[in-house]
């Protein structure tokens, strides 16, 4: 089997990597020189046999939406494009209508694993039509993980589906380190905890919170003890938010994921307009001085005696 | 009536001037030699007539408990003692078994209304045996607001139930200055709206939200526009914790109030460690950077097209 | 001034009344013969002098956006439209090229105050031109309470930025009320508070919480103790939705707000697929039983002796 | 080794099955007479050799606290004895006292793994003396999974620390728990995911959120296809509790394990008295009917036109 995948970035390198590596010949397209297989997209879709299945695997939204757009005009009917980059769901049933009136065939698929997907496979969420799914199961299976099939890969829908699911995925994503960043942050916080290091490591075998996030934990504090050379500033890339939206358009409470969500956008404000707010009304109301010198972890004004 | 008021700040001060006003005899105790009638608490006891009435105006916490405790030595049978402090229930129920195991009577009042209630006069929540609230109704009424006494004062139960009552009002208040600040900044966020305090003024009359603590964030933007002189750091006095902890005991959740209560500890975080471990493992698992420069109400890494 | 109002609910109702009394001649128009003026839309129009001021007050969403097309084929070059609905500030946008592609002028106001604005008055929050604005002035001091101008009435922006004003007005709301219910239900679960009513009046006058919808719990209270005929199930009306996405979108951390959300959400769920996962999870791993017998306000499992 | 056992419930008696298959000699006592090996307190005690090791393992709180009380008087000085249930860790200063003063070692140690941990081992976090500690290691080889000791046994500190580590630990299973279910939850509600069990089994190799909760939710939907016979009702057991607690006293934010402490409590309420009062208020500024029939995830009451 012979694809073009379009996309060379932290994920798509090694996607082309572990394809090839599995038996699935990759033309790779990337605007970065030192990284593509081929100087242009049109070379690119000349040396892909048709049908062609070309896998587009860049930045969500625009880059995304443009390469889809330029593939409507030069792809021929028959062929088909996957995307697998973090497109919002409803961006797909656009580009699926705009690819069928051209007789081109369009396919989604979530893929999640990150940098350790060359090593480990990827798991995946494909929404698309069964025969478009079919055709490209090759790819999909030198994607994933050895293993059962089922384990790490899943139709789940139709066109939009597997960025749906992807979507949750993120957001469940968001909410776990979340969690675990606040047990960490309370361990920290206390003394009685003498080794965090070796804490978080002991939970990794056996106990209720283990997971691959976890270790990643252990992995980062051992390269990096106290997390010393990083900030406590955290972006986000849009499917944190995407989860909210739809968990507030269908009703949903989502109180954890959100949390997860406003977190980030706090850790971003060196000095919140709310936070004024509140720290304005306490001076008028209490006569509260308005700004303290800076300190962390503070007692509040007055403690009760234990 | 004569009474003797123990601590004379931002609150005691302006309350002994109310009651002066209003008829009431005080003779007033702090350490600060320019605020103090007396130079010793001994004088104050000894100026005051039996059976004596001493209100307790000091901080929460150690302050309190020692001034109880002098007390206990101090005052003779039948003396009543109101704490009208921010102490904790639980104290207030160390604080009268102290006193009555004296002879000494107790009763706990949580004063609201901050430094305006000089000229406005305080709300007041009561615990204690009702011929003591029935003792010191003359106090209360020269405290609370003009009008009717059930408007402004409440015999809320026993000793504690004061306090109580109180604690729970300023979580109340948390949550209240919480939720308005988010709409002050989500309104400075986006520039549909173009004259941000004219807005807010505008909702002083007529409106769903109007409130006290609207005035004062009008107040607030008036003489400091943008509140350019205020830091986003907020300041906690214990009892927001101590609804929260209560909310958790009798298992009521209260996602509002305690959400306040966070934003307030996150305000005083420069970097927290538990964001730095959630940018740690998007490192870990995505590459993705760890410390991009700072910059606030970023939009995501890659937005799709609208 | 004469002018028609279409739209004689629970708003549009009390506001005709308002108006009439105020000495604003309005032709009403309501689908319900029973409160209607006329039978028609189109006697409506022929009714009112030229150039005519419309203003809308139906239900958010596609009721109005149908009134705004049929208002768009009958207005004439030179009226006035007003939406004074609930609409998201997104649809003004759209609502006003529409107009103004025919040369009909549109403006829209956030309208506040419920059902107390027929003798209160309303608070006001007006997006559009200046000039069409200054038109309808006399129309806005006539809704709004008696006063300065300014404490209730708002020149917010352009086109939209009434309603998103009124949405953020709406979306404190959502968090007003949660921090209120929140408190509420703490009082009403700890015994040491004796009279839960008589403790909100209290807080009417003199406390830092006091507000308008504080004195609607009291109210409440009055008229339905212990709100014995009322399910806690709540409705969402759209505009907390808003304000949670808008928030989003700007990257405003809103936690109280959104917790509002959620609540209503979590009200209105009889037994949440959520909650049935965590049940399922923790008998999974813990053999804890998954279904107990339903009680409220219960202990922990296991609870620490004091 | 040949170490007494209290309390064979749903943790202990696998336990005791597992230190014997590893070779530990156990004497187990519970006052169930079905799996208890002697029938008194004072026959375990009598049957394991000096100095004894007595490995506690009852319902935190007051069982907990009584049976320290009743070792510390039938218990010889140098006997050691282990709390493995889920004391708070406060609890563990005060039984190590009671104990140290005659004589008697204490050590308190956080297990985690569940039912499973029969057959997978244990995650064991362990607070006391070194030396004590070092006693016992030989019990805590054979409680945890084979492999590197570090990977799931850690000694955290001082009498306190395990089960501090422990509480932390169970305060992060809730958030993770947490965020799958909202996950689950946002899935369920959308039609657009097919296969909902499908595609949470797929997610288990490759993805960033494979973990062992994620089997387990795998395993619970093959048990219960939708999870048709649990109730969306879920208790608390305390932990969950003091992480939230520990929070607020070292002024961490823990939006996420809040959120789930508080969606526990909101799945116990029928009818929340405070969402009586959000919807009572509703009706008293707007009109709105205050009690709706029932419906879940429905829309908002006026949907803007898309």
């Amino acid at each position: 089997m012979h694809i073009g995948l379009i996309g060379l970035g932290r994920m798509g390198f090694n996607m082309r990597e572990r394809l090839r590596r599995r038996g699935i010949d990759v033309t790779g397209f990337d605007r970065n020189r030192e990284v593509t297989d081929v100087p242009t997209i049109d070379e690119l879709l000349a040396s892909v046999p048709a049908p062609r299945l070309v896998w587009v695997m860049v930045p969500a939204g625009e880059a995304t939406a443009a390469l889809i757009g330029e593939l409507a005009d030069k792809l021929d009917q028959g062929d088909l494009v996957i995307d697998g980059g973090n497109s919002r769901f409803t961006e797909d049933h656009k580009h699926g209508e705009l690819l069928a009136a051209r007789g081109i065939h369009f396919a989604d698929c979530g893929v999640s694993g990150g940098v350790w997907g060359l090593e480990n496979g990827y798991g995946l969420m494909v929404g698309g039509h069964p025969d478009d799914v079919q055709r490209a199961l090759p790819v999909f299976d030198a994607l994933r993980p050895e293993g059962e099939r089922a384990d790490s890969f899943v139709h789940v829908g139709d066109v939009g589906a597997g960025h749906y699911a992807k979507m949750v995925h993120n957001g469940i994503e968001y909410g776990l380190m979340q969690s675990y960043a606040e047990g960490y942050e309370l361990l920290a916080a206390k003394e009685i905890v003498t080794d965090l290091p070796a804490t978080l490591r002991a939970w990794q075998k056996g106990t209720v919170v283990r997971s691959w996030l976890l270790d990643l934990m252990v992995k980062a504090l051992e390269e990096d003890p106290g997390l010393a050379s990083i900030e406590g500033y955290v972006e986000d890339s849009g499917e944190g938010r995407w989860t909210v939206e739809e968990a507030i358009a269908n009703a949903v409470p989502a109180p954890a994921i959100t949390a997860a969500l406003f977190a980030r956008f706090a850790s971003r404000e060196d000095s919140s307009p709310g936070m004024k707010m509140v720290s304005a009304l306490r001076n008028q109301f209490g006569g509260h001085p308005a700004r303290p010198a800076r300190r962390s972890h503070s007692a509040p004004d007055a403690l009760p005696v234990p």
